[in-house]
């Protein structure tokens, strides 16, 4: 059986890229930029105040103190939005608000704090007493100091966040360059699966797996296209995976159907209507992944139970997604000290757990029951263990690699 | 100065809960759930099959091995999805598939890799040969093994999940009740503000903060109702705030304009036409914090400068639309070792910073230009560098309180 490393690198090879898009930044939250960003000019723009205050020169500030206050004389009163253009003599200063210009001649700000003015009154005084001294560049934001026209702010292949939109924004970008997000059909089959509004007769289960999946996707950046519940059969589960092909799919998902048992279907229908590329992997839950293609199409299928699905779609799917937009998604993990005594089988295993910060330590309690069909098991959990091939038992108190999901 | 944590308390306790709303499951990611998700029955639902096998009478496997397989009569086939109403006697078997109904009379399951059936063939056997003893429930899930009928699964104030999702079709529920999304005015203010798409005259800049507070309300599960960009004139900001407030908003938020400098129009229109309840906080970036009323309306307004806007939001913004829906958002640190000195003014200090995890320790790097208004300094950053009030100096290697965002 091939190895989950083996498995995740052979389906990343297969898939095609995603193509780009235009959008406006207000659409941007969660999406990967598929071009740089470019500083269109400088940052800051202008040299300009740090703090709400009055720039002058440094050298007419020596010496002075509460004490031995120096009297500068008001000439002007610089709001931010408005360009300074009247230069600053010897014993001239501005008032000047935060953000605002620095005028020609001035080479310094002194807060407002420290000197004798009152910014929340009438900005009507002709002369300022100022209580300390400053040095050239005090409270001033030079040009360019953040960074300078045409440096490269942001690569491609970066997911994109609330500080990110407001740096498209001052680099006058109203629209960005990504990945059209993935468009990933969901097919759901078995004759077992009833609708959560609908009434259960006997040997029915309700069908969770296409919601959590959908979910999921959607977490992703993903949009997916959904098939509605198909029966056992062949004819219907090829139907029903054209019918998600006609809408521009990138890749298709199926959870469930794909394993020995004569009922599954859809490994049949991949079988006699597409290709197996691959299929069981040497992992715990999940076995039975399978990746494949339909009319081209690349195609994973998870196995059915839920826990199994919920962490295949961990492994496989989310790198898969990302992988399309070019970013890597590599299994970033941290080392936790276990809780409770850990049995295994051997397999490469994926246990959901719960991590947690206690005391500045990480510690991580695995889900008391491990089977694959108890869903009710993931609802506390919100990382996996990940053990290695060979781990049979690990005692309590030992170390883990966990990923956080 | 107030402190941090008062500031923070005394916002809380001033706004108003969400109401309620009922949405479909499937547009649920995210939210809050407004009540409690009961069992609506046991689950598993029924006693199932966990593998692919036979169900049979674990008396009759006694003894069985590969050199002394025990021979079983095949009755039935059960996939998933059909009712098992066949009664097996001493002898007898059934296959069966993952997740079907265990048929009455049998007691265990075993799976069909410990058969010399093979069930990618016709299932069509009348006879099987089995090679190893089960116990008594051996690969049966159980009904109500996972939970039982009327258990509280989830309760209110519990953000949705993928598997959250699953669950509730599993108990039936199409529907859901959560808390409606807030609803957030955002007010821009300032004549030096130019949208990313219009030429910059002198001393304009590029509004960059309603960006990024747009999309950190979006990501905080609220939504945002622009004003646009509003003039620094009282009738204006106050005309702004009255059209947002038409548009049934929980919460006002603006940053800039409520510093003590003249031009500091928000402030004034709060002072004039509503309550400043409280103004400033002994916090760094972001002393300018200010929670007050307008038309009765909560608002928040947040210092001008972008890190100080961010952090703001972090500190103030997001906890406050978690409470509206009844949850606490307590600011989770870890400890993580500092990659490089650090200084600070004494106020509580949030520094954006950029947290790792290498080699199994978690260290920190603070931002080199702690500037305020360096946007583009939060970029790199993950995280923000909570220090006490008091401290100034700490050197490289020495351990911080970190938020990871």
């Amino acid at each position: 059986m091939i190895s989950v490393s083996k498995a995740k690198q052979q389906i990343l090879k297969a898939l095609p890229q995603l193509p780009k898009e235009i959008i406006k930044i207000e659409e941007s939250l969660g999406r990967i930029l598929a071009e740089p960003v470019i500083a269109d000019r400088d940052f800051p723009l202008f040299d300009n105040s740090a703090m709400d205050g009055i720039a002058l020169k440094a050298a007419d500030t020596q010496g002075a103190s509460a004490e031995n206050p120096v009297q500068l004389s008001l000439v002007k009163t610089i709001p931010a939005g408005y360009a300074a253009d009247q230069r600053l003599e010897p014993g001239q200063a501005a008032q000047i608000m935060t953000g605002a210009p620095v005028p020609p001649g001035a080479d310094a700000v002194l807060p407002v704090e420290s000197t004798d003015l009152d910014f929340s009154k009438p900005l009507d005084r002709t002369e300022a007493a100022i209580f300390q001294a400053v040095k050239p560049g005090d409270y001033i934001r030079r040009q360019g100091e953040y960074y300078q026209h045409g440096a490269i702010l942001l690569d491609k292949g970066w997911e994109i966040r609330s500080q990110d939109i407001a740096l498209f924004a001052t680099v006058g970008q109203a629209e960005i360059t990504v990945y059209r997000k993935p468009r990933v059909g969901l097919l759901t089959t078995g004759d077992e699966l009833v609708a959560p509004d609908q009434p259960l007769e006997p040997g029915k289960i309700r069908d969770s797996n296409s919601y959590m999946l959908r979910a999921l996707l959607e977490k992703s950046g993903a949009v997916a296209i959904t098939s509605g519940v198909v029966a056992d059969k062949e004819e219907e589960v090829i139907h029903a995976l054209d019918r998600l092909i006609e809408q521009d799919i990138d890749l298709l998902l199926t959870s469930g159907g794909v394993s020995m048992g004569a009922f599954d279907v859809v490994r049949k229908v991949l079988e006699t209507h597409g290709r197996v590329e691959l299929w069981k992997v040497n992992m715990r839950p999940g076995k039975p992944l399978t990746f494949g293609r339909f009319r081209e199409i690349p195609f994973i299928g998870l196995a059915g139970n839920p826990v199994s699905a919920f962490v295949g779609f961990q492994i496989f799917v989310f790198p898969a997604l990302r992988h399309m937009a070019g970013v890597g998604a590599p299994l970033l993990t941290i080392e936790a000290s276990l809780t409770a005594d850990l049995h295994s089988d051997g397999r490469e295993s994926y246990i959901p757990a719960t991590l947690k910060n206690e005391q500045e330590t990480w510690i991580v309690e695995p889900v008391q029951n491990q089977s694959s069909g108890n869903l009710y098991a993931l609802i506390p959990t919100n990382s996996l263990i990940i053990l290695p091939v060979g781990v049979e038992f690990l005692n309590k108190g030992e170390l883990v690699k966990v990923f956080e999901m």
